[in-house]
């Protein structure tokens, strides 16, 4: 997107902040992958997982809070444009190590604009969204690891966490 | 908010999610500061630090995203109540050894229920802004150590991170 | 609200429509219960009810819309004024004589104003999320019966469906 | 849009809501036609119809808070996708046989994504507002009839109410 | 609201934009009224007038639209705190002399924070409206004069335009 | 848009307000241009230019504001169709003869239809966020001149403010 490495795309010669011009950019197909995780006690976990039926709601309402957030993207982070997504998809899985959860969150449109920071939001309030629905059991729980996993599609082609 | 650490909140006996009634809650001041870290290449703090007038605007910007989606907490977390925040404020500073920026949001009230969402909610997106904002010149940033740092008022009382 | 049965409180005496004001009504617990049906062929209630793990899904997604629309009842009806829900539950039942399902929600607040339309936009909108999500296979499923069922508190005191 | 008429396509194989992919889908004029009915003591219908200078403000808003619903659908129901109306149209008219107003919307757009949610969520708003305008004289009035009455474009081509 | 003139509330010591803390202060009853003018074409003034049935449609359109704006007025205006309107009302009248159309927006409400933004984000986005639904006939339209006429209530009692 | 200047296209026959149908307009790129200005007392504009760092706060959230609210113009005014904005700018300049600020508005789209409002919202509410934030020291502050200065592409091609 930028030949310099220093140069901020969304900041104008003069250092104001501005929405970059995409309309001379090229539609093509543009997926984005962002992982999360949400570390919580072990029983945090267990009561989230074997629970009378809570499974599905805890995970479920996260899922669909995510997926309606990646939506309002550029609502929330000012210099996003507007795109329309044709999909968003979230997984999520325990992992008794962290102890905790794991997101991950995919974005996909045919645009002019790639879309991980749609991935990257989607990721963000479903893991929020299990904060809040666990936080009577355990305040103490940490979202960490939000990060781009891996991103296709426009100008500057592939590229992978890890492969840089 | 429960005597018993296995329910959470949120789900109603037949395990189904549904808004908490606080209905009969006092209104207390409330208040929650909540933490998060963008870790980043050396190069890429220093450009936003030191980059012609740009700072100011990488910072500034995340500091209005952060403020105007804590108002927007009720819409993105499902079960989460709409509330009347009095003061919401958020603090980000450098830090070489991560390297990158430390984020601090404040969020207070005087209503039935809390602010951790609130505050949890601005550090989020606050840290996706800055993320947003540089990731022209570094996709490997991660968003990491989103948590309560402190929360105050409520049936609750005082909690502290690493007091429990 | 009215003793002249032929007024309509939006509207001003020169009959423009204007948000009534509401700033001198006193500060009440105020529930309301509305209803919905989703009538469908009996085969997509059974896909719904016994579809491998899918019934937690379409019903589930359901409920999170219907609570999550509740707290955007005022950007969306032009007059209705923002409030502080403390409460938004949705139940939804099969019933095979429809056949298809019945949607119960319920709003509570203490405020200046009821919470009629936020129950009956709580309803219709986990009602048409039932119909997007089942009509793939049933463009004909009919949504009806979207009616107040009950209120209580505020100055007009309780109101029951057919006890008028 | 599937062969298995058993087959949600909202749900992945494991059986968890996900937004649709439709990437690969082409783009064509779609419409579609959505009604719905309000029905209401025969007074309250007068008082809409008759009241000096009153018709015009009730259905005049109910019209407005219609087409502006419609363009936010996506981010009321969950798994529906974001897309470019070109054409919301509302038309509302009295019925004496009900007694109470018939109302019918139609949306369009060029896309990948059919509009009947856009259309069936633009009649159910604009009913909820005609409730909402009229309550204070009939709380007992009742939504009904929400239903397509004809989509047009896409692979699956057209389809009418009553000629399945 | 400030002894001194020169300091702007909403900037913190380091100048750091954030939103003022008003836990503190009293809820009292608050009332602004703002004002906005829209010049036009003494033609385009009076096909908007006299136009076959068209008057009531773009001035109640453009009321509709303003009194909605009000309501979102805290999503707009980065440090505006959400509050509870208890009543918003739209005035417009035609002027000959301007030539043009005269906004007049009342808001209120019982609360911590005085009402002006949203007065003046009520007149501001009904003279837009006016400007969309008219701009076919007339690009040359001028929004001017969008100013607080009156405030009354908090701490800084009542305040007039033209009497400072 | 119209070679009969008398007709305003939002206004179906009936004379009843509805989204204009652009399905069969061509996809062009169209940018428009739109102004605004904010006259205060000279000392509040000192204030604003010279107090200690606070210059970049008021303008540049003022700016952030104008982006954020061009992309949601069409939730704003009722008649606007939703687009895919792939720029928005805002440039904001002292002028001491008025005395106060100079607001100019960009924004650009490939679409079906003209950006003139989202321009004229971005200036509109760039200028609101200014009143905003100098409302404790100057509430005599006024909005001017909000007005499109030039618009390009589209069937009825370029047009330039006082070159009617």
């Amino acid at each position: 997107m930028s030949d310099d490495p220093s140069r901020l795309t969304h900041l104008a010669a003069s250092g104001e902040a501005n929405m970059v011009d995409v309309s001379e950019k090229a539609e093509t197909v543009r997926t984005a992958i962002a992982g999360a995780t949400v570390t919580m006690q072990p029983q945090t976990l267990q009561t989230i997982l074997t629970g009378d039926a809570k499974k599905g709601d805890v995970i479920g309402t996260a899922r669909i809070a995510g997926i309606m957030a990646a939506k309002r993207t550029h609502e929330l982070i000012p210099l996003c444009h507007p795109l329309l997504l044709t999909k968003v998809a979230i997984e999520i899985e325990a992992d008794e190590l962290l102890p905790g959860l794991r997101i991950r969150a995919t974005a996909r449109l045919t645009g002019k604009t790639g879309v991980e920071m749609e991935a990257l939001t989607a990721a963000s309030v479903a893991a929020l969204t299990i904060y809040d629905m666990a936080k009577a059991v355990d305040k103490g729980m940490r979202i960490g690891d939000v990060a781009l996993i891996e991103k296709t599609g426009g100008k500057s082609g592939t590229w992978r966490k890890g492969a840089e």
